[in-house]
């Protein structure tokens, strides 16, 4: 019989806490910055009550649910990857039980890792990963360091990293070209947006077009405003490039993002050619949390 | 017929100064911190002065010749680009002259652009190219912002700059990679080289391959003294291709490089199954200026 669920997704930096009904329905959310580095050691049930006690108290059979760093060494406890392939069963199989307090336990999920060709971990994206509830398809989670992962068969086959979100803020806002990038005004996002996508594909590749930016502003044939718009489109666009090379071209892609995020990865899968299926990360998560959880109760 | 000369590559941040005698040899030489950033409006011939002005009293009728960024719009003055093709002669002729004081003139070089695919210019590396004394090849001057050209019948017809030194820097010391990175010891530089001259052609590209290293050190598979070497002989093959991609699979290179750089780049290249020679910056300098100025006194 279902019953209430109080899911975290408690990262490095924040935490995100959600009082979830038997139906779904998310009844109470909150987004701390209480990540696991803020959190001392001895000091997460503590720590927990900080976040979602109250939830607690207006849900008191609910089961508890947490995921993200909070399961990895530097966290509450570790807990193991499970290595891909693995379907929701193992992922729930490999989850943890912790003590709040004398009466109530909580269930640490544990991240996945892949070996193929480069080495691979992720810790809370499995969840969101889950929560699409694909049984074959190609996800993407944009992010500092996005996610890709191939589901088939109701399993995450297989995943890869890219640091395109970390590269893209140290060119934007700490190389030679933070001097030139301006904020975007009237047509610089679509300008920039173009240019970039069209150099996704230059013969020079990447640190050869991520220069380019640089002599094109110099000799007033590109605004300040289209640096960023061009970074963005270009780093994305190798990302997309990269992924389909790993997984095989899809024709379809579903990803987890909402914002800003959202729009930008949108629009480069669409210019790559895609159709894109778009979920919130709240969504997926919620969905991924509940799938969990009746995996644990089975 | 022949005279000494005073040379100078003047740069942004710094400058070297040259006392070249009739034939050929560097007499003396000082590199100073006193880039042009560093010189105040009208202040160039005082700089000057303390740059070379004992080289001026030893040879008071050398000629005086001055390369790099001292030309750009931001230097003493403006020498407009040459655009590519161009032969020795069209640089020389593009030259400016300067007055020191009343009875001196010097002649401060242009820098060449190159309009093929991205935009691109150059300030100090087209003297040294010319130093070459190339009829046909292929150039490489790594740095901060690498340089490749192509010489085609005694001209550079065309060039491009990749960031790789700065995307480098960054990535070792700025990025999440600088948390793990460690300085090399033992066997770490060789392994290093060895794993990101193989993630060069990994199916999913830069972005993920700049990642794993992340991940193949957290999961205690790779030294992290080996991140440093790893990152850049990724990048640097990730340079070459590119560069083999935009000007074609030559089966030679000229190197104008010395000390760490000149290894790293003739071990890549080397791995690429090119064939190197190498110059060094002084020499490929000393040669340019020399020949530049004979184009000046024809």
């Amino acid at each position: 019989m279902p019953k209430p669920l109080i899911a975290l997704d408690w990262g490095t930096t924040r935490a995100r806490a959600f009082l979830i009904s038997e139906t779904g329905e998310v009844l109470q959310r909150r987004i701390a910055d209480q990540g696991i580095q803020s959190v001392p050691a001895g000091g997460y049930p503590a720590a927990f009550e900080t976040l979602a006690g109250d939830f607690r108290r207006a849900a008191p059979d609910a089961s508890i649910l947490l995921a993200g760093m909070v399961g990895s060494r530097n966290g509450w406890i570790e807990a193991a990857y499970v290595a891909c392939p693995a379907s929701p069963e193992e992922i729930a199989a490999a989850a943890i039980q912790v003590e709040l307090d004398k009466n109530t336990t909580a269930t640490i999920l544990p991240g996945l890792s892949c070996d193929e060709g480069a080495f691979d971990v992720m810790r809370g994206e499995e969840t969101l990963i889950v929560g699409l509830g694909l049984t074959d398809g190609i996800a993407c989670l944009p992010g500092t360091h996005s996610k890709w992962a191939e589901i088939k068969g109701g399993r995450i086959t297989r995943f890869a990293s890219f640091m395109t979100g970390e590269v893209y803020g140290l060119l934007r806002d700490s190389s030679i070209l933070s001097r030139l990038a301006e904020a975007p005004a009237g047509t610089d996002t679509v300008e920039g947006a173009a240019r970039g996508r069209a150099a996704v594909s230059r013969a020079g590749g990447l640190l050869n077009s991520i220069f380019a930016s640089r002599t094109e502003v110099l000799a007033g044939r590109m605004p300040g405003g289209a640096v960023g718009p061009y970074l963005s489109a270009l780093l994305v666009g190798q990302e997309i490039a990269g992924a389909q090379a790993l997984f095989g071209h899809s024709a379809e892609v579903h990803l987890v993002a909402d914002g800003a995020l959202g729009e930008s990865y949108g629009g480069e899968l669409e210019a790559a050619g895609l159709k894109v299926r778009t979920v919130t990360p709240e969504a997926a998560f919620i969905a991924g949390v509940r799938r969990l959880s009746s995996g644990l109760a089975a």
